[in-house]
């Protein structure tokens, strides 16, 4: 089998390539980035319902774990979860992380290879899984906490974005 | 190149295989399922926030997409979205759906071959995108709607399941 007949059979019979991934993950990212933008900024900082985290907390745990883990991933070194950012309740300070994060992203992705999917890793050194299992965790965690995001605007009497608007 | 070979190859360079995406959905649906049995069953039917839903009409959507939009994928029939159930207020009888539903998903799975989930499709008539990400979007949207089960049920003081247990 030559290596591009196997190439081919690969790319035919992916479930989802690591390329659309990428872009279903960063989907999410920007959707989560318009619920970010949608709060008004006192509230993204203070509002909460049953002692919930605040919007502003649960952002800080999904960018403590999209550049960091995927860093991990990618380095093989492990790093601890750091959930506490110096934002001095600015929104802004919050969606600068945000875009640099899509950025890391975007320029790490290419170095894990279809290959590596499926290595088994232990991210933050607690979180034992595959490569594939860890990512989509990070995907769903974000899913999950925005979706609280949109309970909170509704509660606040703001309209979400559009879920499905990527 | 054998088919043997060729089957090897995908195998081993899959970001996620069949079976593991099969596997994911079917994690997260046993949660949402721990939430819905986490409502007290007078408040799954009629408490709500900011005007939104109730969790058991998220559910009924979620019923109505799972089942019927698998089973469109696999037949090629378009079928209308169906989000209303005769409940008579009684989860029982949405959990009964449910199972039901997780049965026919592990039964017409299989029937999905691995070049199947890059084929275009319109589920429902009315969305379109391929095979893949038209499941990720089902789960997707059952992982932002579960989301806000958690904020109802924290809100009614009542602890939800652990997110990161499927």
């Amino acid at each position: 089998m030559n290596t591009q007949t196997a190439q081919r059979t690969t790319e035919i019979s992916q479930v989802i390539t690591p390329e659309e991934l990428l872009a279903h993950w960063q989907g999410h990212r920007g959707l989560t980035r318009r619920v970010i933008e949608a709060f008004p900024e006192e509230q993204f900082f203070k509002f909460s319902i049953g002692g919930m985290r605040t919007f502003a907390e649960m952002t800080m745990e999904l960018l403590a774990i999209a550049g960091p883990g995927l860093r991990e991933i990618v380095s093989g070194k492990t790093s601890e979860l750091k959930e506490h950012i110096e934002h001095g309740n600015k929104k802004a300070k919050l969606l600068e992380l945000w875009d640099a994060t899509t950025e890391e992203i975007n320029r790490l992705w290419p170095q894990i290879k279809p290959k590596d999917f499926h290595k088994t890793i232990k991210t933050f050194g607690e979180y034992e899984g595959t490569v594939q299992s860890s990512i989509l965790y990070f995907i769903d965690n974000e899913i999950h906490h925005r979706g609280q995001g949109y309970v909170y605007l509704r509660a606040l009497g703001v309209e979400p974005p559009a879920f499905w608007e990527r």
